[in-house]
């Protein structure tokens, strides 16, 4: 008998198969047994008549526990009430572990207790379709920049010298020498681009901030394109085309997904290009009217990006923020040069940044200026400002946090659905 | 005039177009001046000849140094002599920054000078190519997974509890609570197979080993599938098609980079299923023939392991070895509970372990047994036992090292050079 799986099991109509699996729920009605099945790649519903088997196969299904192991026998029976389209007509059932009592129940249990038992909450329905989708946009990032012609070029976990500042950086001892683990690859990036011309590395960061909001994980993963004669034109355009390009994918290949997350897809059906784009400047003048409490030249706070993006059924582009906000590598603005060639990419919706990017400093003396103002020590950016001495060019790019996406697509409250393990303040288990 | 990539060049036969990139060599002979140019995505050379361009153009091309950045335009026109098949004939030439004098010339450097300046080394033709191979072995790794149906799941990098004991573990403080730099993510991905039937991890695994061999990396990628309902035998043929296949595509997609490294390809065309297997007594047999210094019984040590694998021409499957020499969560083999259902995967040309796999452990008190015997800390096990409890089944998977692969596809002679910025003993810079 051949083992098939769930989401295969359309090209097996009229065929008796074997699957192998979970017991997700059972319902009792006469001489019927209801077992929903689940195997990782689906839901299938088995249904056992107590005439159709033998004895001991129907106690078996009688008695059986949620969360069982179990392999079934049966024959596929299309049938258009049934959630996937078929379900199966049961000739055999072989309990491989009758389960303990099963903590989690479909009643309502609290955050807590879902977190402590992390290891089994994954294949509760909606986590399992969460990360479903999350696997589909880190292959859809991969297959958008693959099929352009980009190299991934995996930057270091363990570096020496921190991108901006070292107060939410993890320490490490690294055979007796101080070291940090990775908030971005960017850095390397650069070097990298030099190399390879349009690059992107794409691993987990790290930040060791002591914040418990919705929005923060302190291991997560980032995707960071990096481009060679780029400017941030052109790096606007590749933000906007590369979400468009996701949030498309996931509307197709996961829809079946999105549906049991209840999302409303209405909303992700506009995310096409353009994407609106207002300056920083631009974007204090409507925060003002709205009575914002940030200062004009300050960062902008969680507030005023759910301001901004609440305007716009599209994510939102906002570039050029003054230079003393960001960070020192930015290229300042020929124009004005008191802001950066930078933009933050505001997902709809109230999930906050997604992207944040910009034209780099290409110029040997002034990137040695922006380093010495900072007190960054040089020796450690030493190769960083090599860079600039061999065969300078403008380049950019920027970093997307896959979490956050995950959460915007999904539709979920809480960054700590999006990731099977989430690192959390205080929280490493399981 | 439209910017081209160096890969698409044949795509503009007899067009005027234009290169950004930078100057790998220059060589003048008379009123010529050749410019071997690279743009991350080839090389080209560029032909500037004195009478067909603007005297300025001229100078500049009669002046540049190696490494400097421009931009390019010139007809192109196919040449079979050429090495890509088409060569540029220039009208002008645009110098964005003329290089300082370049610290790698084509005269050999020591490897201690190529390692400190690695920022730049990735220019070089030799290290651009394997680091191509080694992109396109991590995107077939990824195609080879998700075309069969397995869901990636990332498995967490800061973990509190060790999978095989502490001692080469990396250790930090997470917010005052001892957590430790993972080494594999199989224990997570046990539980993540028990929720989506079959999946893989892939991410940056660390190791602590004060070791300075040609096989060791300090951080290093690993692949690893696990799989719910598979045997040892499952896994086996699985990590034989996984090599079979990346081998073949890098053999179809990256010919030119492998030229480039004066790869034998010879050598990889062998690698076909199915691979020899012996188990490890059979190897014992061997190996004392061959007057081995370790003990029956003991793990094989490097130079057993090449004994071994010169034997063949395809990958060689070890099976089998003692269980008290493997990890405490590996099966027993029920013919002969004193060694594991376990495998290695042994490179040829000497090359060493490439994967290591096994039957896990599915019986609860067995399990709690060896975590006892190991006097490994039950409570921070708790939620692995747990998949016991709920559910168990046969489950199997393997970790694969990248950078080994790499290594051995390419031929190279140190893992240091499969990955961008090498974190060895001592050497965290650049």
């Amino acid at each position: 008998m051949p083992h098939v799986y769930v989401e295969d099991i359309s090209k097996h109509e009229g065929q008796e198969v074997t699957l192998k699996g979970w017991v997700y729920n059972r319902t009792d009605k006469g001489k019927l047994r209801f077992l929903m099945l689940r195997d990782g790649s689906g839901l299938i519903q088995a249904v056992v008549f107590q005439k159709a088997v033998a004895p001991d196969v129907f106690t078996a299904a009688d008695t059986v526990t949620q969360e069982s192991s179990v392999i079934v026998t049966g024959k596929v029976r299309a049938d258009q009430r049934a959630p996937g389209g078929y379900e199966l007509d049961v000739t055999n059932l072989e309990v491989l572990q009758q389960a303990d009592a099963y903590p989690i129940t479909p009643k309502e249990h609290g955050t807590a207790f879902l977190m402590e038992n992390r290891h089994l909450w994954l294949r509760s329905s909606r986590q399992h379709a969460a990360l479903r989708v999350r696997s589909e946009i880190i292959k859809g990032c991969r297959d958008f920049f693959d099929d352009r012609g980009f190299v991934l070029v995996d930057t270091p976990i363990i570096t020496p010298a921190a991108c901006e500042g070292t107060t939410t950086l993890f320490e490490l001892d690294y055979f007796g020498e101080k070291a940090f683990l990775t908030q971005s690859g960017q850095l390397y990036n650069e070097a990298d681009c030099m190399a390879f011309g349009k690059v992107y590395c794409f691993g987990p960061t790290f930040r060791a901030e002591k914040s418990k909001t919705r929005r923060h994980l302190m291991e997560f993963w980032m995707i960071e394109p990096e481009v060679a004669f780029a400017d941030l034109d052109d790096i606007m355009r590749l933000a906007e085309d590369l979400i468009s390009y996701l949030v498309a994918r996931v509307l197709e290949k996961r829809g079946e997904e999105l549906k049991r997350l209840e999302r409303n897809t209405a909303l992700l059906e506009n995310v096409r290009p353009p994407f609106p784009r207002i300056s920083y400047h631009e974007a204090f003048d409507i925060l003002e009217k709205e009575g914002t409490e940030t200062a004009r030249g300050a960062d902008l706070g969680a507030p005023d990006e759910t301001i901004l993006s609440s305007r716009y059924d599209k994510p939102l582009m906002v570039h050029r923020y003054p230079k003393d906000v960001k960070a020192f590598y930015m290229q300042p603005d020929p124009q004005n040069p008191d802001v950066a060639l930078c933009v933050d990419v505001l997902a709809p919706e109230g999930y906050g940044e997604i992207i944040g990017g910009s034209q780099r400093i290409h110029d040997h003396d002034l990137l040695l200026k922006r380093i010495k103002e900072h007190n960054l020590p040089i020796e450690a950016f030493q190769w960083y400002l090599d860079i600039r001495k061999y065969g300078t060019v403008p380049h950019s790019g920027f970093g997307m946090g896959i979490e956050r996406v995950v959460a915007w697509i999904c539709g979920l409250e809480h960054v700590r659905e999006t990731i099977p393990f989430p690192r959390m303040l205080y929280k490493i288990y399981p």
